[in-house]
């Protein structure tokens, strides 16, 4: 499994992932899930993926292998006027990543399961958000969600349905985003370290950080013990039960 | 969906479920998914229910019907010797509902699925807590993992994992259970109000709480409002990610 997250923000978007992959619990990898599309000052793409590595990795290449000319049906992801274009491009190669290999996968028992998050900005267009799923639909965050998780994603929800709204900052979102990944890692052995974490400011069409985050970042190190005892003070600041 | 969990503790149990479940978004109904077989100072047993309420309301109902002589394999629930023979009942209604509907439902392509917590304490016997499978077959709690879930359990994992202890009170344990309760429900529409809580004080063999919260219980507004409100301090306690 695999725990992804963005958030869009007035200030911009940030992403982050981790980067464990099994295929049963005795085959555990280490598997980067994001990838970055960028051309400074024109576009940040930045593209997270869950679910089978094998399609989400045939589904990267297929983007890049597209370079020349695009696909049958469109432009070069680089190439995509707007980020709605540019989903557009995934959702295609999704699909002939479908074509080729769903019935085979089928023949052994295996769920064509594929999803994906894109966001970033591209020149003349706003930053966007969107989420990607098996079938090469997508749908696009909004004020009222400005958030999308794929993978694991229930163990880190409540703190971000708690935490983020439109106007927080990156700084805030970035600080939520790793403790909603500690939750999941705490929770659930599929999601693991290093992390990718990527921060796109509105307006600038460059990545600011990307980051990779490894078990001796001094700040995360620094969030998942303080969180730690920062959660027990709260708890135990909370009037007591007057049942027991 | 639903969400019911239950920690054993050094000085007892406390178990909490919600009350929704839901055949598709347009059909949602309120049912109790908590049974007490009690008989004050011989036994007090807490059975929570997830699943298919068709099932596992027939399991309750097998397990009510057994009390003339008990099944044809072992004694009435009331009358199991020790909690381990208690949750053998529970596994053998589970199969004798199994042998009786899951063709039917197969062939409406719906799966026989079902979990249970049994906990509680029979005199002569220590409190112990088990979760049931659909096979009916069960495990049991012990000092390394002291707590199970059922039903929709990701989101409120998190805060258990990270506060509850065998030596946890009651009433710390009973606080951890509501705040788990409401991160579940303000995050997955499928777990809904009211609640039930009971809380079993080990050797008592007599629940000393057996509460319905509802929106207007005082204590669990608090609960909602506070909880929010101190993990937005601590979160903006926290420093300030580096990156932004």
């Amino acid at each position: 499994m695999t725990y992804c997250v963005a958030t869009l923000l007035e200030e911009g978007i940030v992403f982050l992932s981790d980067s464990r992959t099994n295929a049963g619990i005795d085959n555990i990898s280490t598997f980067r899930k994001m990838t970055v599309f960028e051309r400074k000052g024109d576009r940040v793409l930045v593209l997270m993926s869950a679910g089978n590595l094998a399609i989400s990795q045939s589904v990267v290449s297929l983007l890049w292998a597209d370079r020349a000319t695009g696909d049958d049906d469109g432009p070069f992801i680089m190439d995509a006027a707007n980020l709605y274009e540019a989903a557009q491009c995934v959702g295609r190669a999704i699909r002939t990543v479908h074509t080729r290999d769903a019935a085979a996968l089928k023949e052994h028992g295996i769920d064509f399961s594929v999803s994906f998050i894109l966001g970033g900005q591209i020149r003349g267009d706003r930053p966007r958000l969107f989420q990607l799923y098996s079938a090469g639909n997508f749908i696009e965050a909004s004020a009222e969600t400005c958030y999308f998780q794929i993978g694991e994603s229930k163990y880190g929800k409540p703190i971000i349905d708690r935490m983020v709204r439109p106007e927080t900052t990156l700084r805030d979102a970035a600080k939520c985003a790793l403790i909603s990944m500690d939750s999941t890692i705490r929770s659930n052995l599929s999601v693991g370290l290093p992390l990718d974490l990527a921060i796109y400011p509105r307006d600038t069409l460059a990545l600011t950080q990307r980051r990779t985050i490894g078990a001796d970042d001094e700040y995360f190190q620094m969030v998942r013990s303080r969180w730690g005892s920062a959660l027990r003070s709260a708890f135990q600041d909370l009037p007591e039960s007057p049942w027991g």
